[in-house]
């Protein structure tokens, strides 16, 4: 029997139509690359989405087409972000960390047919030109700052101009395709996740139900988080879900630059990756305040190291640890406490918030074993966690072979990560597959590892690599960006660990590098590790 | 292009799924028929649910097949809501306050084959049980309070009692229909609204993203809006999607009984039409005090009179309007204000607050005048209410004339709600088309009337209804329930309402009843009054 209610395709030119509606006062504050603070509402946003679909349509762009951005975080990117779905194509972000190879390669692949990109990419894009030789340009800017190139651009602020600002978007079934993001390649090449607008929007309801709570009434959010690394975790779609003021930061991500602009903007909550954290707090701890409204961080990515999750704790900086993909739009886990949980000590809330916390509604998850056998959720059994859930990849955009590794016999999707779940729901992320160290059988979470190294004052940042080992199969290495100019001993940083670890766990050999390497998401990029130490030779093996 | 993400019916089975992993600490706390105060968590609500599932399945209730209930709210009539649309079948609420007439109408409408009913009703169930010869019935109690009677009656209990408590609950598509609830019967005959798991899982969303910023994390909410009143406004699908604890109460609905659960409980926010807050600021008044925890009341149904606001308001409790229907499942617009709105003077906002806010995610609005044209939202133009999206319905159970008048045809469905909208989205509803008065060609609002009116002193209650007339077509008549003995005179009633109204807007008599005549959903029964009056000679036609 079929109930009897309206059906109206989930489309995400409902929520633009929406926020300029319902949400009068919310804003984008954009730093942008031209040097000034801009600031919008979003009714003008849907304006100006308005003009750049039917600018869009005048270039030829149809359903389906996919168009490009080569962008940082401001109110043109999000218009475009807007736009682009609205009127049935697909907005592919491209992220600018990525290498020259990489970039060509995900342009082609994507069927890319037209870019808008800042003015900081301009000079790159002058020396890929002839490797994508079809490809034409919108620089995001107006007309007194067009810069001068050979490149076939046109300027964003022209496209607009004149044109009519509102329109009833066209209608589509929900499932259309809606934007197209490929992984960080961390692991290997990047594959492309291809959304829909039902994911999307359905992604938007529940981060709103699990982080609304917690974000308040209308709050003023940063995402530091690039709007080219998933979808900067959905804010562009939750936001004017909920009425969110949006503080874009333009390319200025340092420590300071992100401090300012928090005071000066009153941000409450502000989300990225752990690196951009450390920067923010050595920031803090030079200037001896946390800017002033500042109560809210979501972290996601990688795993954030509890001494940095403890600091900001101290502050009064509520740390909630997210977990998710870009196979998962991204929200898998977040991990805000319950009122129960808030009560405890801080040790233990602490010990809590190293966990990827819980399930975020609509996401299914199973943790299994090499065979596939499902593990208990008893906070100790460790397996490969699968995922299910309207918000989850049931493949890759045109790569059969990964699509055919993507899925299991159920239908669940395999993440790579390797995870216990806790009787109470509350999800920890133990390593990715690939990172984890084999040595005698028993594995060794370099995740576990590293958080303990990084209490050790000398040591910046960290990593735990495996290297070969004849007799044990696999052994850890410990990389180590030190602080300052003292390199701890190997003994000196095992004393920090050995309380908290069985003596086969403890690292082999310690080295030290100048600079961590990065991924193009912001995180250490163990790939790169395990290639620059492959030739080290370990003491026993001397 | 279609997207390539995961496809998943979502269904409701889904949300106590969740609640169970993602919320321990939540409880439902129940005033049982029996005396007690039960609680229990999420979890033990979920296998309880599996239970009676299993049970019913026993019992031979099939997918599509009508399950009935008249209960109040408490933890077994919650595991019924979960239960049977998790197996497929449609869980229809019946509101006991309704005629034993409609009652059976409804029952054989509905083509219930077995009833959940509290003990309270078995009485009047012994009475109608001629006339619904085919129905089964289940006692919402243990074996040691099973009644002596001669329904062919279960116990509930002993339903459920040894049975498995998981289940992989069965898959099916999202527009089965899950909930039967019949309108109010304010107007005419009730007519049935059959929702849908999508319908319902998307109001749960839309709900949890407008409302939780306003609840905060993980709230104690007491529905005092019963669950056969449209689904207790959505609260047991949007509980479990936010980790609410629910706190039941049962058949108690007066002030005092209100206030000692509150403060028993820590209820921070309480839902239910007017008339039950007049309870309970009488409570508060003569106690001199509120329940500590509450902060948050979600009022709709009827209009909030603007004096019972401010007493709330003043003390520190925000009271939320919420317009919506039974046919909008029934979350159409709420009324929490912006952060700028908050800091305004308190009589601005007290105004703000006599509107019934902006519309909900999801919900799309427009205003028509008599031939069909949309009117401006500039807070001026009035016109009916037209809703799309969802959670609205497409038409009625079973009642091909009532479905064939409830659409335009643009897909809208017509509210029988006068409303006015501000450029800023604020909906303000001016009148039901039926209780407008049409004066020498003017409209006259009841609505508006009867807020001023209820500032006079000895004015309890109040309502304003239309008497014809051979030159003004109608002329309004007030209707008062005077709060002590004083019976104030028309004109003593006038001057409190001259300095806002236009002299032909001001009422032409006044009469007085000891009590208002209330609908079965605790509305004053305009319909009762009219006839009831019918007779009554205006002043100027003696
Ligand atoms: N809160 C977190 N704690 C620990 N690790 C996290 C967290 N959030 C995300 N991750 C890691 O990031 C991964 C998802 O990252 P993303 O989709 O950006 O690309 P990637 O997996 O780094 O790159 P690729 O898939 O191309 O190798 C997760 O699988 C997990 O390993
Ligand atoms: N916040 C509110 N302020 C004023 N009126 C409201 C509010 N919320 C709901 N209403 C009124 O209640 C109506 C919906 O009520 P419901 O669906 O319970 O049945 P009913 O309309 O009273 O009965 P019937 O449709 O059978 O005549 C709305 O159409 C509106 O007239
Ligand atoms: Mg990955
Ligand atoms: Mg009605």
């Amino acid at each position: 029997m079929d109930g009897l209610m309206m059906h109206r395709p989930l489309l995400q030119s409902g929520l633009l139509d929406y926020a300029a509606e319902a949400w009068p006062g919310a804003e984008i504050v954009s730093r942008r690359v031209e040097g000034d603070l801009h600031r919008q509402g979003w009714a003008e946003t849907r304006a100006r989405a308005v003009q750049l679909s039917l600018a869009l349509e005048d270039l030829g762009i149809a359903p389906g087409d996919r168009v490009a951005t080569l962008a940082w975080n401001g109110h043109r990117h999000l218009e475009i972000y807007h736009a682009v779905p609205a009127m049935g194509a697909v907005c592919h972000t491209i992220n600018p960390r990525l290498s020259a190879e990489q970039m060509i390669f995900v342009a082609h692949h994507a069927g890319d047919r037209l870019l808008f990109t800042d003015l900081t990419f301009v000079p790159l894009l002058e020396k890929l030109h002839d490797r994508l030789p079809d490809m034409r340009y919108v620089i995001l800017t107006d007309r007194a700052h067009m810069p001068d190139t050979g490149l076939q651009a046109l300027c964003y602020e022209d496209l607009l101009e004149g044109r009519a600002t509102d329109r009833a978007w066209p209608e589509f079934p929900e499932t259309t395709a809606s934007g197209l993001c490929y992984t960080s390649g961390t692991t290997g090449d990047p594959k492309g996740v291809l959304y829909s607008h039902r994911s999307n929007m359905l992604h938007a309801l529940a981060t709103a139900a699990v982080l609304g709570p917690d974000l308040g009434p209308q709050p003023r959010i940063l995402p530091v988080v690039p709007l080219f690394h998933v979808n900067a975790w959905g804010l562009p779609f939750t936001a004017p879900l909920v009425g969110a003021s949006l503080v874009m930061p333009g390319p200025a991500l340092d420590g300071a630059s992100l401090w300012d602009l928090c005071q000066a903007e009153a941000v409450q909550s502000a989300w990225g990756v752990p690196t951009i954290w450390q920067g923010l707090m050595a920031e803090i701890q030079s200037r001896g305040a946390k800017p002033d409204a500042l109560r809210h961080i979501v972290v996601g990515g990688s795993a954030m190291p509890r001494s940095l999750t403890e600091a900001f704790e101290k502050m009064g900086v509520d740390v909630n640890h997210a977990w998710g993909m870009t196979e998962t739009s991204p929200l898998g886990s977040q991990g805000s406490l319950t009122p129960q949980e808030r009560d405890r000590p801080f040790a233990e809330r602490m010990a809590l918030k190293q966990g990827q916390g819980r399930r975020v509604f609509g996401v299914e998850m199973k943790i299994v074993d090499d065979a596939g056998r499902r593990q208990p959720h008893d906070g100790q059994a460790m397996g490969e966690l699968f995922v299910r859930g309207n918000t989850v990849a049931a493949g890759y955009h045109d790569n059969p072979d990964a699509t055919a590794r993507a899925v299991d016999a159920e239908g669940w999707f395999g993440t790579g990560d390797i995870a216990s779940i806790r009787p109470d729901g509350f999800l920890t992320l133990r390593d990715r597959a690939k990172d984890l160290i084999k040595s005698g059988g028993e594995w060794i979470s370099s995740i576990d590892v590293e958080n303990l190294a990084l209490t050790h004052p000398d040591v910046a940042q960290c990593a735990v690599i495996a290297l070969p080992h004849p007799k044990w199969d696999e052994r850890p290495l410990l990389v180590v960006k030190p602080r300052g100019d003292a390199r701890p001993g190997l003994e000196d940083v095992c004393a920090v660990l050995r309380p908290h670890l069985a003596s086969w766990q403890l690292p082999d050999d310690i080295v030290f590098v100048d600079e961590m390497p990065m991924t193009a998401t912001g995180k250490i990029s163990k790939l790169t590790l395990r290639q620059r130490f492959a030739d080290h030779v370990l003491p026993d093996l001397r």
